[in-house]
């Protein structure tokens, strides 16, 4: 006789690739988020394929039966985690890894098409005006990075390439990071200032109306990480106020950034929607991760990307 | 009795900085394109700072009495070669060296804002609109440079920083550089073809329909070089038939870019008003440069960055 298959619970709207590969190795359910909260008891495994959800946190049951392990195909936790989770034995696996270098990429384009005035160039195309101006060399300038991760990692490697002068920030001083009592001195100087660091208790609005004061008139500032990392209000004024010379986001405390908000028309302010980290194929390379990992977890080995759920993220290095 | 210092002509518009420096060691005349005819017969030096200008192709004295020396602010020097010149025993030197490395950022900024699909997002920000999108990994990709100058080289470096392989083409095959014969294949299979050769005879439109037709319907023309290197309508017809995906045009046969080129408005160009080298301080520099050019001249010591006038560029390396 077979043994039964543990049951993989997947939520999501577009059903993951790669999955094919467990048939037989795993009873795979689909759901959306109405009805979870009925399905997690009786889940062994749970893919929050669906990235954009915060019904985990909703559903999750407690001290009941649960999955004993729960994926999200996302860097950041933040929309998962509630204290029952993060009391609970069940691990939580993070897809840490595949945005690093995409994010790092997207980040240099925003901080060399600052420099060259790329948004003014396209401006002024649009009017069929030739308006020479003198750019920013990048080379020597200096940029603070927030977040240690392999994201903040993967952008500061990136920058330094091009000749900028990086500073890593994290949540404790080590060999090569700063710790938080650095962050202020250093955007005080900092021509680049960007956000990578995961959600927490400790980074929610860290850049906010004193943050935003303390930087140079001439900065700009980069937020990839996640929304809720930054006061928008305060941000908004900074620009309007010219505190900081420009900005680009590309997360938001409310995705889809909704069509009233005054962030769409914010002098200085590119706006882009949650795509720093998706280019082609990334949706196949979080398939194979996954897979690679419930091979793992099936055999009994232990699991890479463990997140520490107190923390908000997968600690290390 | 002091000796009559030599007669240094410039061609400009507004006035070079750091000639001060020269007071006392150079009769210093300015002059426009008008006068310039009447005044090079007695020059010693010609400084064409206004290298918009083709005003020296159409004074050149010939046979008579002439400059012995000819500086352009510039790296390019076809608006000032002419038969005569490059007859004469006039020595021709260049802004080599200065332009390097702000040029090789500005590449590499089109190129990330159109892995990106940053031009759009910008669209979309207009619009209100949140549209994601999956964007290109740059680490992976070609890139073939054309043009084996210290540009063409800073270029190559830049982007090889960034994870792109890149492949730099010359006149003469070398080490590191591959010949006119290699061109076809490189094109045929780079992502990103960077043109940033010197005019010459042997580049004149050397982007035509033949090669717009051998790149891949992927592929991502940038000139950076001299308009003349590109056939436009070649280039408009490449566009809007989609055989490549997207261009950037920093120099256009015609400059300024005339109000109603068909240009301004292609499907997937950026036009940018001949900028890319032009980073804060650039002015600066280029007048630095003359006059360290200028006391060696005058100490009688050898000039570097000396034109090969038949060839139209500095040779080396």
């Amino acid at each position: 006789m077979t043994p039964t298959p543990p049951t993989l619970l997947v939520l999501d709207a577009d059903p993951p690739p790669r999955l094919g590969r467990l048939t037989g190795r795993a009873r795979i359910v689909h759901t959306d988020a109405g009805r979870l909260a009925e399905r997690l008891p009786g889940a062994d495994v749970l893919l929050v394929w669906d990235f954009t959800s915060h019904a985990v946190r909703e559903a999750w049951p407690g001290d009941g039966p649960r999955p004993r392990w729960v994926h999200t195909a996302s860097a950041g936790v933040d929309h998962l985690m509630c204290p029952e989770l993060a009391a609970s034995d069940t691990v939580v696996t993070n897809a840490r890894g595949i945005f690093d270098q995409p994010i790092a990429e997207y980040v240099a384009a925003l901080v060399l098409a600052a420099a060259k005035d790329l948004p003014r160039t396209l401006e002024y195309q649009r009017e069929r005006t030739w308006r020479h101006r003198e750019t920013r060399r990048v080379a020597g300038t200096r940029a603070c990075v927030v977040g240690s991760g392999p994201i903040g990692r993967a952008i500061a490697r990136t920058l330094k390439a091009l000749g900028v002068t990086t500073a890593l920030v994290g949540r404790v001083s080590r060999t090569g990071v700063h710790g938080p009592d650095d962050l202020d001195r250093l955007i005080s100087r900092a021509d680049w200032v960007i956000a990578a660091a995961p959600l927490t208790d400790r980074t929610y609005r860290m850049f906010d109306t004193h943050r935003f004061g303390v930087m140079q008139p001439s900065a700009f500032f980069v937020n990839v990480g996640r929304g809720g990392l930054v006061d928008e209000e305060a941000l908004a004024r900074a620009l309007t106020r010219r505190w900081i010379a420009g900005a680009a986001l590309d997360v938001f405390a409310a995705e889809p950034l909704p069509d009233d908000s005054p962030l769409w028309e914010l002098p200085g302010l590119v706006v882009s929607p949650h795509m720093s980290g998706d280019t082609v194929g990334w949706r196949d390379e979080l398939g194979v991760q996954f897979v690679e990992l419930y091979e793992r977890w099936a055999a009994g080995r232990s699991l890479p990307n463990v997140v520490d759920k107190t923390r908000g993220y997968v600690p290390g290095h």
